[in-house]
């Protein structure tokens, strides 16, 4: 055992750490040990010849770890240590390439992890502010684009003042006219195309041609929509058309501006009205076309989800929808899996219903194509079972057991991968939210 | 290199730190700088010239992070410190405006939500407590309203006491009789109903108009309901009209007890029976009217969630509906969200099968408008799936597969979001369980 | 300002704390308040008069908490330290009374939670330990009891050793076939009551008696089950009645032993056997007394359930039983609520749809009573919707999209009270199992 | 009380702890106690004989609370300590029966838990890296061996390099076209054995069996496959064989290899071409013989699955993969009970509707053995429902709704089970993923 005389004392900071000199010989080639290599005859201290004291300036608190590492051989950390700053005070001891213990690796990479976290979301929502926060700087740059960033707060931002209220309002009660026009237009369009169904696409009618062709015209005449809804539709459109050309030509960012979804379907929004205007009463000899142009009105539905506008501030959608943004991965490999468990168990369905058709005493075979048990799979994965397709034979079934089974679990297996990702990031979105006013960021 | 003298001593709250004057003077304006601005020729320190020691009153161990920014020129932070208690260190050392690392914006804003959540489930737990409290400050108050609050103890908190146990049992039977005597009338309603239904609603007859007056007649007499069952729900109701009002008289917050649904629900319990007492045997001549107040008598099984009463400790359930309660925006934006999805692939399951059904092979069209195509989807979309309708088309399939897994996904997805509200709440619920009777709080 | 001659000392536990004593005086009454009261003129220490230093044997790191109150008035406490510590120092130190600040509740209570989930995990794992740890202690009681122990955990613990593995593969075999033997009288049953099934219930035959007496007669011949099958069965209950008689009389704890559900499924199991052989062959003339036996047998199926012991070692599903066990109270609530909404959605069905079926183009009544209503409700809570029952009129489809919908729901509500319990148990449960082994426990 | 010159200073790692020598008497036989056991005349220290020093070279931090044990008698350890090196310290001191205090249990087991988790993920990834980091260290086993890894991560890894990519979208391209002609030949099937389905199975025709037999060879004639189509599946089954054998002769573990479920596919794809190359037209006239090739070519859609190697990199799937294989015992009690559930409700379903069935009004019975009823309970648990057999009786109806209450359930129960293995995994593997690449580990 060695005496007291070997003691080295080592002033951290200001905090004295007291140690053998034996200890510190642990690592050759560090700095700890560099001190005890030449004996120093004349040290600048004081003090008499069997105690040595070094002072350095450095943080006291991870030095009693790394003189840890010299005592016990394994290099642990403090747990609220911050990962730059053990590396830049293991680099100073000339411990770099010491191995941190793996009791201790979670300590760090959960700091780090958060800290990227909280930049993708302060990407994310910058991106949006950035678009707000453009008033100010653009002001100097003379009268004509001194409109545009008003314009587009006055649009975009439903909370921003009283006028965009009453904008955002108007927009909101156009939308559901539109909405109600489209709804009794449905109606018309039902009733003319289950009176005269057979002629249009098949004419498999005994034999009654002529009558067909002639109840066809008076059906073309029933058809015709009332005058007063087109135009009250072609007003919707004027204002949603309008709207959409101020939002565009004001946009700050015409390409993220294109890719946003509920722009695209406003865009879309405006060929319905204005397609049936040009072909004129032609379309409602055309059936396909004018049933197409209904399809795309649909998209009046979208207009809806502008109301969420009013609720914008509502933290956990914002960070929900980012969620589903940064998982794009992992919804695609989702997608893929359903599409490979709806090919298989369609296949396997279909095959199992014909082997186990052979059994006596079984009705007849209740479909005639593999888009039929295609179809089947889909409303089996989804529990919905409408039950107009549904195996017969025992083998069936049995395919469909594990169909339903396996379609059960799997909506059961995208809730840990969304749920971990969302608490992480509504973590950060919580704290980005109550630091950014007291400018502590 | 700098020289031993130039050493600083900072004795904060009785722990030395060291460090170089070179490192202090890394942030000008700063109290450690002025520190070493002016070179104090008489310091009040007893010590030599070289090293100099100052003395200030403040937390030691937040300094040493303090010291740690003027070493690295990073603010790092330890992981239990509080939000003000920082603030109020780094304004002493002139650091206000100091940056945090982003490695520990998390440690700070984690604490201060948890406190926010706190006062809001305290305040959410107060108000029902504030009710309970109220007795002993009212004494004082005359004889007048003494029986107030013991009133309103007794016949809201089925736990008080065992007078409050058996009035709460006797509510408990009342309620259970009247539903009773609800489920044998709707046998009789459901009778009548069957027998005379089509000359109720749309007389489409084959001429028997004559024989249908008799008919309906007879019937009439068939649903005179058997007076003892209306006497004895005259029974409950006026018990359960006579406890409302006690309820009323008693409540110490009348605004808060009328907006309560079960109050509300309550209220309108005691309309039918009335109704049918003023209306006479004129009901049984309006079968809308009738029907009308059997639907409100549907409330009488609300009655029955108030046994949830006996079971009304259990904090996880208090936790749930208080989540709910602070988390409408988020319901909002769901139902809102919800409704567009199901008028959406409405209108896409319509076009759909309009379109597809041009296909040779297919059968007649099984919907007449859109509202049926908006109750698929609504059955769809939960899942549910009766198969009274459902596409026959390739087109309509294709929109039913889509529409079937966004419904699947939907549910999910309202998991995270009222998870991550209930967990933080359920753990400032049961600090406040754990904490307050021990008088810590 | 002060001089620097009100400095105080204060060293506790080794490390030196110094202050003012004006800020010792903040709180009057306190230990440290007194050390300032009377002026001491010949105190203990050899340091001059302006310097005085006491000394106490104390925790030194939540001393410094305690500085930090009388610094800035708010006592805060560092994240790890137990909440029994923290009390015993503030009450040596005279601080019994003060305050914590808000954001520091959270780290006493979350500790306290955790060590009263560890307790309650320890008594639930402890209870099924006891039994299996019997054996030492009753080693000496003599012979006539040292066999018990060792039956128990024979029979009870099919992981012990050889032969319980061999003994519970005898068992599931037993088990198995007794299934095989139930599946196969299930076959005989339905073939006789399909047969013969109008004159059992209800004979409402056409005049036919005389013809179906003598077609009864026949199959009452028919449906006497193979005589064989009997006495296997025979056979399997005699070995299940043997195996129950063992465990029954060597379970150390016999009240336990009865409450167990499986342990009452097999003793229920016992009885259709014993009926049939003492009834004879009269049981096949009361088929009602069969059924009843029949369903009784279907308890065999969970002897199956014993085969999870071959996997009892997964923590995880202990857990989780545990989870729903201390999770009672909720489960109650759930069940409460589900029957509510089941009567609630019920009785609107039944009134949405009378009051619906006035429009015309409708087709008949679908139901007759209101428990096809309940019916109805309880398959479109839980999303199943066979199909059978379905709203007819837009009143009744209102409210089905309303009930299938709030089913949905409900089943997402279950996930987070059941999750945030799991969560605590499995980390509690987690310790446990690592650390009991080591002896730190 | 005693006097200040009992005071014991024990100088640990330069932290001066000072205490009273009663309070070392705390526990006899420790380490601290015998430094008080012989009153040392001559200590080393130069101190007077009142105040006597020790020098230990240990952690100074943890020193404090073993001093807190002899003060306090209950023995707490800091958050961030790691078990070994608490354990290590606690020897030092002699402490090491000394129980930890409930409230730090979960403190050490947590780190712990954290640490093995690492370690398994480690073990998972690496066995994955094995293969593609074989690279190197067999270049030196001379020319013939050198292409092997080469090879194998060309197949293997769709993102090593642009060869790799071009191979695998040749590959997927091919599994495409698989795909397309067996959907191709699937109708033609279907059609095959639509028309001439009754004289194949039971050909239970009216006396027709000339005109059968006749049917039957024209439509073998039908059924001939369209010989391109054979040709083309035999060049796609050629590129599966020829990459199949590429892979398996460069696959470094042919063990893992053949276990891969993945792989297993592959090798049982290459049968049914080979088969009907072998048998000639003699399968068209076994049908059974072409519908079970048909099954086994349904395995092609998992060729698809290999299009989640362009996604491979995501670390979430990965670690949803690692999950759901450790918990194969909790995926399995799982199944097993699923099991036990459908066969208890199966017969409860069955017994109750025999014994319901005796009610007056009541149709026909509508399954006519016990398959039918475990049918129908697979169908209501997985809340399928598709309509084809559903409960007549009321007391079928009951069992029918606690069925699907059950069935809702315990989808729910797998959630938490899932969840929480995989929020452990997905920390440790976010872990491994930052710090392997900057050397910390």
């Amino acid at each position: 055992m060695e005496g007291l005389d070997d003691k080295l004392i080592l002033n951290v900071g200001g905090m004295r750490h007291e140690t053998y000199i034996s200890t510190v010989r642990a690592f050759p080639g560090t700095r700890l040990y560099k001190l005890t290599e030449p004996p120093p005859p004349g040290s600048p201290a004081a003090q008499g010849p069997p105690v040595r004291e070094f002072f350095f300036d450095r943080n006291p608190e991870l030095f009693s770890y790394v003189l840890g590492y010299y005592r016990t051989r394994q290099l642990h950390c403090p747990n609220d240590v911050c990962r730059d700053v053990l590396e830049e005070e293991l680099a100073y001891w000339g411990l770099a390439e010491a191995p941190l213990a793996p009791c201790c690796w979670l300590k760090l990479s959960g700091r780090e992890t958060r800290t990227q976290d909280f930049l993708s979301w302060e990407a994310c929502e910058n991106a949006n502010l950035d678009e707000r926060l453009l008033l100010n700087p653009m002001e100097g740059q003379g009268l004509r684009n001194a409109w545009k960033p008003w314009l587009w707060v006055l649009l975009d931002q439903p909370q921003s003042s009283l006028g965009a209220k009453c904008l955002s309002l108007i927009s909101t009660l156009f939308a559901v006219c539109a909405l109600v026009i489209f709804f009794q237009e449905t109606e018309v369009q039902l009733d003319y195309f289950s009176a005269n169904f057979t002629p249009m696409g098949h004419g498999v009618g005994v034999g009654g041609s002529q009558q067909q062709q002639q109840q066809q015209q008076n059906n073309g005449l029933v058809y015709r929509r009332a005058p007063h809804l087109l135009y009250l539709e072609l007003l919707c459109s004027l204002w949603f058309g309008t709207e959409l050309f101020a939002r565009a030509i004001s946009c700050p960012d015409k390409v993220r501006f294109l890719c946003s979804p509920l722009n695209l379907a406003d865009i879309f929004c405006l060929f319905p009205v204005l397609v049936e205007l040009v072909v004129g009463d032609k379309a409602e000899r055309q059936p396909r076309l004018s049933l197409t142009l209904g399809a795309i009105r649909s998209l009046y539905v979208l207009k809806l989800v502008r109301l969420l506008g009013f609720l914008e501030k509502s933290l956990a959608l914002r960070v929900l929808v980012h969620t589903l943004h940064s998982s794009w991965k992992e919804v695609c490999a989702f997608l893929l899996i359903w599409v490979a468990e709806i090919l298989f168990f369609g296949s396997l369905f279909l095959y199992g219903e014909l082997l186990g058709m052979s059994a006596p005493g079984q009705s007849e075979l209740h479909f005639g194509d593999i888009f039929t048990c295609l179809w089947w799979t889909v409303i089996t994965l989804t529990t919905v079972g409408y039950g107009d397709v549904y195996p017969l034979s025992a083998m069936g079934q049995l395919t469909a057991a594990v169909t339903a089974t396996v379609g059960m679990c799997t909506g059961v297996l995208l809730v840990p991968v969304l749920l971990v990702r969302f608490q992480r990031y509504y973590a950060v979105a919580l704290a980005r939210q109550k630091l950014r006013p007291s400018g502590i960021l």
